[in-house]
């Protein structure tokens, strides 16, 4: 049984990370620190698990972590993450961080995206990207993962095999349309139910903090344009990539590094994902289409922002961590409807 | 390893079936039949299940099955599951049954709630009611299995341990509120996406069938006024119960019955329930208000009408059948969000 | 051309207020007081209205309102309207509050429902209870109007004409669904769009403020059991009554009250209405089916809570007030889809 | 008062349309045909309109809408307005066509992108192109309008004024997301509720019928690599444009064309629109951001798909046919929330 501990288990990912942890037959969830619950049990917090752990918050210890986790994750809010990666480092723990601050290699894009000053950096170098089907052979013996952000799973997935394509440098076009979960549970006037129900908006022009962890993972070959619009659903990111090819050519081949993926499925030519068929999953579903007309090759990606786009992801990044078979835990088909 | 078939696979019932089969670890998914779908793989026709099964759609065939199945589920529409049941049982495989010819042990009353005759009355006997907290014993010898409505067990479950408490002889008011997963996937006007996004309404007023199915299982010592309503949610029943005790009485005794339930959670006095916590679960979850101003007292219970109100259901009706543990491959947490 | 004003227009009532003006003939949008927005043009703060009007909001000031509108809304939250109105009462403005502060007449109900003590009691005497078809000749001349409550409008409608039905004493049951726009606009973690998003709840069972302005509106001749819901639709309450008549009775002719009532659809036995056909209207819809099976009768009813529910019965009670046609500026049709 | 007639007033855009005329001084609503609800009124089939008009649908008759009707508006699906069109122009009556087939001057494109002949081809060059903004003057006088699509004009008001700006010749991207009532009444699996509700999809890619249409009203100036997405809204489209420059520019004196037109909305640049604050409404608003990073534009702008998009456009052309005050009829301010 690999013991887990959750820092900032109250958050959307941290919740998510417990219904993966409670479904793991070789795992078992042993601890949850949060600055709100210190004292409360995990399933009075969230009775969505009530009867299903005795896990009590407690305060943020490194070295207690230490003593009864053998990996811990990381679900606190962007930039908060730094201080107790660092201190659980420090101590020697094996950490998943699902936010944002050790996936920048760059530290001059750290600065100018997240606005902030990175407090952490002598980790950055060992920290392991953690895209599964990437970097399969460094998370094996990696102590500190840095879980990718969801839009960039959703992008990246389908275009890196696509760095050696006759493409033009006409910068590839990224419009992603996410659930709203992925904002996070802070309150804000925008998020309020009456506001956004029946709602649509593109936000952050040019400006998302995932563009350069984007450019980072196609290895610096693509320009990319994101523009990230938000509909009102909970769950789930759809991504239309709009591409210029230098000259036609068949996306199919590059694809056939994908044949064994568990969880990525290359749908091919003219089969387009939706949501429903990746909901409550760890699938990174695409298709695609040539237009003759323009000339372009577009393809559509989908995902669960929270489960392939944070939760899921971390886990399947923690069986290849503990040798443990890829899907363990994760045999989540869609929950459809 | 339980082998198990599913008889109408593609309906909404059909595919939740699937969804936990895929979880359970004791279980193995082997034969799917429809009518629509013949020789075609399940996981192509629902694509959420792409590359997590093999099985291809067959015909009907009752020997067939015998043969490949320990144990089949039925999951076609309402009033179709009496032939293929005959067919099973006759064949002498063990069957459970979610839909509702079986249910009801009064033919009259099928006749009228119905609309139908029952093809296959002489099974009516043997047919033991799935709701697992009080059938337990029946249930693990049981060849036929009727997993009992989505609304009766939001109702029944709350309800039956106060089938002695001190209540008049008004009847209970059962007001619930379905997500549109209930109706199937038939399509029709009302359920058209633009007609029933924001909107709300109430159908079937004192005709519904789950009347007569509700007061079989309040051993008809309750008069119940059954109001459903649907809201543009996907999954998910909320019921309020408004009753009127014939002296001021407190509920929480007479739910020490269901203290070790596995899924039945009793929350107690003043503490409600809501969607969140339960979808994708198993869980009946519900609590109480004691009107001092009008002597009433109003219950509040959530379930997922697929899950626990159905499939959940049946895969634990299933874990009795076969001596495992109730909860296996059912830890599931309420998707949240 | 009548000069109206909004005290509070930025809240969802305040902006329906300025969505009906700007479809009015008859009246003239002058003026608008806030205390986030002073000094800036109502159009730069709801984009929705951007080019349709000039007025900039102002800080609140009687005097001020006096010389400028013929009659001034109110729109801030509960127990906010206090102040003002009497500050507009002084100043002898004529005054429609769509809060609650002065619907109720007895101040008992209103300390122990509100929570709070009164301190304009004074004006409660010459406050006109809104409700159109039931005070028409008190509004003509009416200076200070109590808008309904949503709820009771929802609820009083089809229940005031029964008052001398045969029935018997046992509580009406009111279950109400409502859309979340009724819960205003201030964030909470529950109305978080993720939260409240494919989800149910009820709430405030048994203590609801709007319990004693129904059992006031029904003259306390009946005893209400009302228990409110929100699902996840902006707009909209489906209200279900259940009632015990003491003899069987049918509801038609006691409805021949509301014959002439431009925005009463009575749609009698076995019709039932839904949201969408009131959606951005000031119609209230209901009709009823008699259980013969358990002696009920069941009444359902539909109003768009911001539109027929406060700011439509708002603009109904003005034309009143100035002897307009009841209709001016009220021709909507549901919004549909 | 201008007697108006509606061919296919059950659809979504008919309905909008009825909405409309009952909200319009200078009209009425005189007349409507169906071919599913002869004998039937209007507001019996639409309960939304009920005691909203007294209008009972009627075989559709040209001789018969020429002698009532002072103008006719075409609500039929794709493709079935040409006989109609064809009828009543023979007889004289003055048409407005909502639907698709007299937008495109290019019989080939037609033929390819609707899959059928046209029937009335002889009518294209009289029917005048229904974006007002740009065919003010044509439509004083027109005796047949073809109100636009809702994506194009969705894309075509921010594009057309751009058309001599410094651009590349890289495709431009479009890619929109569009509300389900779009799509039409017509039922499919797709739009089933449970179906489409908190699900996302990319559809028709590089084949959408509107392409031409685009294309055409972009006088042939720009290539358009168009994707269509839908969101579970039931109004509204969000249309995300991104443009490559061939040198830095301003667009902000190329929209000064803009300045009166009395429904189109430019926000600016840094100021992107949402559904909110166009729902129920006949405008067009769009702001822009201009990516310094990439060198690209890009352009957001919302309507609402069956008012701005169609029946609202279409009730502003009928007001610059009659010669009234542009805005007669559609002081429609957001519906929000």
């Amino acid at each position: 049984m690999i013991r887990v501990g959750i820092v900032g288990a109250t958050g959307y990912g941290g919740r998510e990370l417990i219904r993966l942890l409670l479904l793991h037959a070789d795992t078992e969830f042993v601890a949850a620190t949060s600055t709100s619950a210190v004292g409360q049990r995990v399933d009075a917090v969230l009775p969505a698990f009530k009867t299903m752990t005795n896990v009590v918050f407690s305060d943020f210890n490194a070295q207690t972590l230490k003593e009864t986790c053998d990996v811990v994750f990381i679900g606190v809010p962007g930039k908060e993450s730094m201080a107790p990666v660092a201190a659980l480092r420090e101590a020697g723990v094996r950490v998943l961080d699902i936010g944002a601050d050790f996936r920048l290699k760059n530290l001059d894009d750290f600065t100018k995206y997240y606005k902030a000053d990175h407090t952490a950096a002598h980790l950055l170098e060992e920290s392991v990207y953690g895209l599964a089907p990437w970097y399969r052979e460094s998370l094996k013996t990696a102590q500190l993962v840095a879980v990718p952000g969801c839009y960039p799973i959703s992008a990246v997935v389908p275009l890196r095999p696509l760095l050696d394509a006759p493409l033009s440098d006409v910068p590839v076009v990224i419009d992603s349309i996410s659930g709203i979960s992925g904002a996070g549970k802070s309150l804000s006037e925008g998020l309020h139910f009456p506001e956004m129900n029946e709602n649509l908006k593109a936000y952050k022009l040019g400006m998302h903090q995932h563009i350069p962890e984007m450019e980072q993972e196609l290895l610096h070959k693509m320009t990319v344009q994101f523009t990230p619009h938000i509909a009102p659903i909970t769950r789930g990111i759809l991504t239309t990539i709009t591409l210029r090819p230098s000259e036609t050519f068949d996306p199919t081949p590059y694809y056939a590094c994908y044949e064994n993926e568990p969880f990525v499925r290359v749908l091919g030519e003219g089969v387009l994902p939706d949501i429903n068929q990746v909901r409550g999953t760890n699938f990174c579903d695409f298709g695609w289409y040539r237009d003759e007309r323009t000339g372009n090759l577009i393809i559509v990606s989908a995902i669960d922002n929270l489960c392939g786009g944070t939760a899921g992801m971390a886990m399947q990044c923690l069986n290849i961590m503990f040798g443990l078979d890829e899907k363990t835990g994760l045999h989540l088909g869609g929950l459809l409807p």
